[in-house]
């Protein structure tokens, strides 16, 4: 096989050096860490389709991997499996002014699509602390979220269309970037979120959104979780311009301003109960009156406007800091999850108490994006083997209506957990479709479906 | 059969009147018509999977309908199946204010839906002339597209999520209103647009937009389809709230004003050559100013700016008299297809020459979305049964990169063309999901794929 491959791809670029090969067999959180056989990286969609078809007539099973910035070990060979790495299709199309559509590669990295976004006037909808290394081929498999999802909806919501590469090497999809194409059933909408176990994607079809000229950012210390709620709907109903909306409750705030070595720049907020909010809106149009005008009918303990672009990427780096300075303490447990907006404080109320009652040393650290009821659980000072507390927050999360994952998929670590939100019939579903795409079951054996 | 679905339904829901049995197999063109056995009404969620379980083990085939606004026989039984219509599945639920979502029916109509959303401060992002009858679950099956996909993309992108019956009886999916929930394949993306073969989608749970307080809406007269381009790209890259973006070819406009009665507010645009372009912006803040100045720019035979919403109004109702100005003058065949944008005047010449050259004595009317490239064919003057000619106009759509349906689905109409826009590859992955879901095959059968 290692031969055919290199035939393909050239003999460059399959990859049998031990170390090289060990550094796509792990995680950057350090939790997930498996074994491969072979790195192989293809340049483009015809490569791609001939290396599934030789794995496919092989039956040897393959992990598609685009930035590796996952957290749940979706994109992590764990027993030897040939790695695809799809990081060289980093081909950008140029922006068609009419539709505000671009093509772009499966491994461009979002800061590299946001950038050329900009250039043209335009800006993707997506992003998120990780967008130096995630791949637009990622973060159509797991759909990412992030910060922007109150406004412009998930990843999916930006895909027009995609070029995917079927398990048997069949190239399927179109990047015509027809927003209207009811031709039969929608196969990108299947893929959006797949997390390579259906097919590999190789190339998409986005669309742009506008880019805002002016921005209005606040920092909102509120003294806790309900009054968080309160500010929020204020929000909604008075700022129709919303742009972000996060939430870090407690002293999460404080971690990254300690690690950062800077101030909260707001009195208030954090504590064990409290709640800091960092709020942007953002339009063509300035959205200052607008913000302030929401802010004055909020009770906050405290608001720091941005007076300028600086504070306003001040404001941006507290809030994005607060992952690093988590990792500083150790390996966190980090558990992506979502609930209904309504019962946000609620749940996390929940969580911070059954971590203490259960794990009485550990911290918890809670962060997330307020807007969308998807919140970063992080807890430290855990063994990384200690999966039953997991399991219990999970639970916790369904127990609150919600879902075990939000933006991060369910990967390897997380699909022992999939029936405590999906039924039997749906799981059953997923099972028959996977079938169905992929007989022969050589992609990402592992990740998603349960055993 | 029919004496177990008296029994779940009630014997008053489980029409066999001949008359009425009538009425629910032809579809408002008058283009469809078939024949039904029975009409089963069920009322909520628990009565469409009674019903189910009893087809299915039955082996009896079944065609859900909603509001039978279809315009390629989707919803239409042609050989005595059951229709199951979902229109007393009309509960709507109240508005959410922290995620601006709603949970509705599939029974619940587009207007009943908008007016509802109105009442709460917020808009549903889709629209179109059809509102009246068309249903929350028809609009999900077809992925409903209308006027507004320009800027809100279509019925795909206002699904949170949706509660769905598949052909056992199973209830799937999930209205908790997560906007981020990545646990596993996405079942309601895959069940958008598939046309009842998969699944009875019983009721959904849909975002909500804000709703803009100001509107400003303009006719305009183009010399041609690349002038009408022109001014598309000009308005795309000016007017962050542009709304909608109406094309109408040739004298189409002139058409509906005759049939109501008034003159087309503008010169120019019209005859052979010209195209009339309705555009509208909508803001919280009024866009008048934003839209005026592109207006200036751009270089327009006539230009009628609405001065109050009664003019506004007129403007259209002229544009959505299309449709019936063409219906009364016979049966058209109506093809609904999308090509990308920069390449639609030329497509929208080579129909209009192609129907001239194939079929000289029909009339061709052309209008549709120009910011989607979503044209409608009307061709008025045919045998309804000359289905040469339709394939030649789907052909062309594919020949220009484009799609053979663009919001109205492939339903019984078009699935001899399936093969014209979709590969080998593509078809048999969907017969895989089809036969994944519906092993049975029971659910709409005859529709979407070929034989």
């Amino acid at each position: 096989v290692a031969a055919r491959l290199r035939e393909i791809v050239g003999p460059e670029h399959v990859v049998d050096d031990a170390d090289v090969i060990d550094s796509f067999a792990r995680d950057w959180t350090g939790r997930f860490h498996g074994r491969a056989s072979l790195v192989v990286r293809p340049k483009d969609t015809g490569e791609v389709a001939a290396v599934l078809r030789v794995l496919h007539d092989a039956g040897v099973p393959v992990v598609p991997q685009g930035g590796n910035t996952g957290l749940v070990g979706g994109g992590v060979p764990m027993e030897g499996e040939v790695v695809l790495t799809l990081r060289r299709l980093d081909q950008l199309g140029e922006l068609e002014p009419l539709t505000a559509q671009v093509t772009a590669g499966a491994g461009v990295t979002l800061a590299q699509l946001s950038a050329h976004a900009r250039a043209a006037g335009r800006d993707f909808a997506i992003d998120h602390g990780g967008r130096d290394a995630a791949t637009v081929g990622g973060m159509i498999a797991t759909n990412s979220g992030g910060i922007h999802a109150v406004r412009y909806g998930t990843t999916r919501a930006q895909v027009v269309g995609v070029e995917a590469v079927l398990a048997d090497g069949s190239v399927v999809g179109s990047l015509a970037g027809l927003v209207k194409d009811t031709a039969g059933y929608d196969l990108a909408s299947l893929l959006v979120g797949s997390e390579g176990t259906l097919a590999v994607i190789t190339r998409a079809r986005l669309r742009l959104v506008p880019r805002p000229a002016f921005h209005a950012t606040a920092l909102l210390a509120l003294r806790d979780g309900e009054a968080a709620l309160h500010a929020f709907a204020t929000l909604r109903a008075q700022v129709p311009s919303l742009h972000a909306a996060e939430a870090v409750f407690g002293d999460g705030l404080e971690l990254a301003a300690e690690r950062l070595g800077v101030e909260v720049p707001v009195g208030g907020g954090g504590g064990e109960r409290g709640v800091h909010v960092l709020v942007e809106a953002a339009s063509h149009i300035d959205p200052l009156d607008e913000l302030a005008a929401a802010l004055d009918e909020i009770d906050a303990d405290g608001v720091a406007f941005a007076q300028d672009a600086r504070q306003r990427e001040r404001l941006w780096a507290l809030r994005e800091g607060i992952s690093e300075a988590i990792a500083a303490h150790g390996i966190p447990h980090k558990l992506d999850v979502a609930v209904p907006v309504p019962v946000l404080p609620a749940f996390a109320g929940a969580v911070r108490a059954l971590v203490a009652r259960e794990r009485p040393g550990a911290r918890t650290v809670l962060f997330g994006h307020l807007g969308d009821g998807n919140l970063h659980v992080n807890v430290l000072g855990l063994d990384p083997a200690d999966d039953d507390l997991d399991g219990a927050v999970l639970w916790c999360a369904t127990d609150h209506g919600g879902t075990i994952s939000a933006e991060h998929g369910i990967g390897r670590a997380k699909r022992r957990w999939l029936s405590l939100v999906r039924s039997e019939a749906e799981i059953a579903a997923m099972r028959q479709i996977k079938r169905a795409l992929d007989p022969a079951a050589i992609l990402n054996p592992g990740a998603v479906l349960p055993e």
